[in-house]
């Protein structure tokens, strides 16, 4: 069978470390396999395929001999380091909002749009994760009947604000104190009507991220 | 002042000891009050005014000499026992589904519709919880440009579910075992996409309310 060399950036955090639970779970055909992250994160280890991996710091010579590499590291990381990837053949898959919206990227949710996935120039993309289950329950709507408008209310868990957003809400349930917030009010018991910041036209930016990726999908 | 005598039936329940404690916070000019509730709750105490009253047992004679008698024991207590405190004279406050939508009670909230309250005959219902929130914040928009529909999300809490909801969530927790379960699922950490049973028509009874206790308000 063939093999990939495939690295995760952002191996880490609450994203990173489910990609690499599935990687193990779907038996991906994984070669080498190397776990990246920010300097803050070197020296933390990774367990995989049964043994202890340690975590790499993120550089632009990462990638040599890359085949796949998976972002999970926010917009910036992304932005920063996904061209050295692509420089030495490695194919991006990223989960950051970076390059949804780039023309030449393709913007892929497998059940709805599997085969953009080929018309890649080394970056693919997957939109945000309300955006994703939405189109998933669309998509046979819309082929059948043709979507005109639709009316979305999101129920979004704590962890769609990862790591840090669930340190707050143990935190918070343990009556300790919060080390860093994540969210601006309590959590904990609690619901906020609000995902991500408000933009000038008074949308926040998971609303723009729904309307224009659900489109562009 | 004139002060009047005052009824709590369902007194050590969630929303029974939500009112207690604003009749005291308000300073409602209380004469006599009763703590009233099921023989389960008999022997519990009450703590109103700098004293403690104890429970006593709901009974058809419990109303003589009451002029306020405020339910909040379900619909089946209200539909069993406020025609009795009704015909000794007392004025029904009625929290429960029982007589909302009977054409002598009027449904009211007091930002909506105050002045329906004059035209009871012994009893005035309030709407339910999420029926309450919109409308106030409907009622201006109705008024100055009449509102054709309306797409309605709620997002509610688990004390909606009342003490056996609050329980289920602080035993689910605390990692105990669940005494009685108020939500078929587990409830914390979670959201349950579904409020109160489904009908035959395919809403839930909550989406009945929501519906048909706004037109009447």
């Amino acid at each position: 069978m063939r093999l990939y060399n495939v690295a995760v950036v952002g191996a880490t955090g609450l994203v990173g470390r489910k990609m690499i639970q599935v990687l193990e779970e779907r038996k991906f055909p994984v070669g080498n396999i190397k776990f990246l992250a920010s300097e803050r994160s070197v020296g933390k280890e990774v367990q995989f395929g049964g043994t202890i991996h340690p975590v790499g710091k993120l550089t632009e010579r990462s990638f040599t001999g890359i085949e796949v590499a998976l972002f999970s590291a926010g917009a910036t990381v992304s932005k920063e380091f996904a061209r050295h990837a692509v420089q030495v053949g490695s194919l991006v898959v990223d989960n950051s909002s970076a390059f949804r919206m780039d023309a030449t990227v393709p913007l892929v949710v497998p059940e709805v749009n599997r085969k953009m996935i080929f018309h890649h120039k080394g970056i693919v993309a997957n939109p945000n994760c309300s955006t994703i289950q939405m189109v998933v329950a669309l998509k046979p709507l819309h082929d059948r009947w043709r979507i005109k408008r639709i009316i979305v209310a999101t129920y979004q868990s704590v962890t769609g604000g990862g790591q840090r957003g669930l340190n707050q809400l143990e935190q918070e349930l343990a009556k300790e104190p919060v080390v860093e917030k994540k969210f601006a009010h309590q959590i904990a018991m609690n619901v906020l009507p609000q995902v991500d910041i408000f933009l000038p036209d008074g949308y926040t930016k998971e609303e723009h991220k729904m309307e224009h990726e659900t489109k562009k999908t």
